[in-house]
């Protein structure tokens, strides 16, 4: 993903004209557009066709299946438009690589330690393990918490020249500058964006931010 | 999920006419259907509710995310008309307790060790803690992988009176007589049934041979 602005907007509402309206606002201040479930359920994936038209939209679908279903569902994503896709390693080397495999060329990013407080249960304790496996089957980077920026410059350590995204900015109680300072290529931004009174606004301060550290 | 012949259908075709004759053909020899990703995201989320109108739907979306994001999946699939769905365990207890309370009663069933080769990777290591964390959030029941029967078992002896729901009888190999010995409740099976000239007359055969070990 090419680092124009350092943001990405994490589009996480469900209504398809706010989703429009915001994006079409943001536009200029962003890297990509994130698209998760909860949209792509409640509008259907030509919200993603229609977003890629304009953007690099990011299908955040944390795809955790046997490689099969991986591949599938890694197929309709892109099929739809999207320029990379998110995935867990959690569910093995091997379905990771379905994902890699399926994307023919688009992007891949792989979870590493989840950014919320459940994310250290597990995904910390493997965070090592899960990114030699992004690294290893070809991923074109990693998600790592801006909640914790300690992690991104450990996880940087392990995945070389990867991209990092960093999710945790904003509500999540995460900082831009921080987190590109240990090491994230981009920041992605939620809620501090699309509720605000001018979410373009929001956006233009943060890219501010974030170009500080570039 | 109340058991009356033991069989589950993975749904994994993504033709919504397709997918919609070979649920009608089987009905009466399953206890429920389930629909991944691949056939949602084809058919957008009517094919649920169409496919509810005359079955318990499974939603198995393997819902792995932030506890809010959970949150609003499990809610899109509930209000779609699906009566269970699957999440993962290891994005964490306070992932798998927002789907469990997004439910209200409907039911949430949790990933343990995976069916695949790579499930043993990180799954099957970690297979005792995502049970219990099953357990704990309230869930009504785990996935636990046919292929390897010991670890259904196994994992019987953690979960108590929890369902079993148990993949990868048929194609990937499990039998579903040796699920069931092992402490499964319901087997699910895709492939050997949704790719039959007669889906019909396999079902009805698994259901005769499950139903010897109940």
């Amino acid at each position: 993903m090419e680092r124009k602005t350092g943001l990405i907007l994490a589009l996480d509402v469900t209504d398809r004209g706010r989703a429009l309206n915001i994006a079409k606002a943001t536009a200029g201040h962003l890297d990509a557009i994130k698209v998760n479930y909860p949209l792509a359920l409640a509008c259907g994936m030509e919200i993603v066709r229609d977003l890629a038209k304009d953007a690099y939209v990011l299908c955040d679908f944390k795809v955790a299946d046997i490689p099969n279903t991986n591949r599938l569902i890694v197929e309709r994503a892109i099929a739809s438009g999207a320029s990379g896709v998110v995935c867990h390693a959690f569910a093995g080397s091997d379905s990771v690589k379905a994902c890699v495999d399926a994307a023919k060329g688009r992007e891949i990013f792989v979870v590493t330690e989840m950014s919320h407080p459940g994310g250290q249960q597990f995904t910390g304790r493997l965070a090592d393990e899960l990114a030699k496996v992004a690294v290893e089957a070809g991923a074109k980077g990693v998600i790592a918490p801006a909640t914790r920026p300690d992690r991104i410059a450990h996880i940087r350590k392990i995945i070389g020249k990867l991209e990092i995204l960093s999710p945790g900015v904003g509500a999540q109680g995460g900082s831009a500058s921080d987190a590109l300072k240990a090491g994230a290529d981009h920041i992605i931004v939620g809620r501090s964006i699309y509720e605000a009174s001018d979410p373009a606004k929001v956006a233009k301060h943060l890219v501010e931010e974030a170009q500080k550290q570039f």
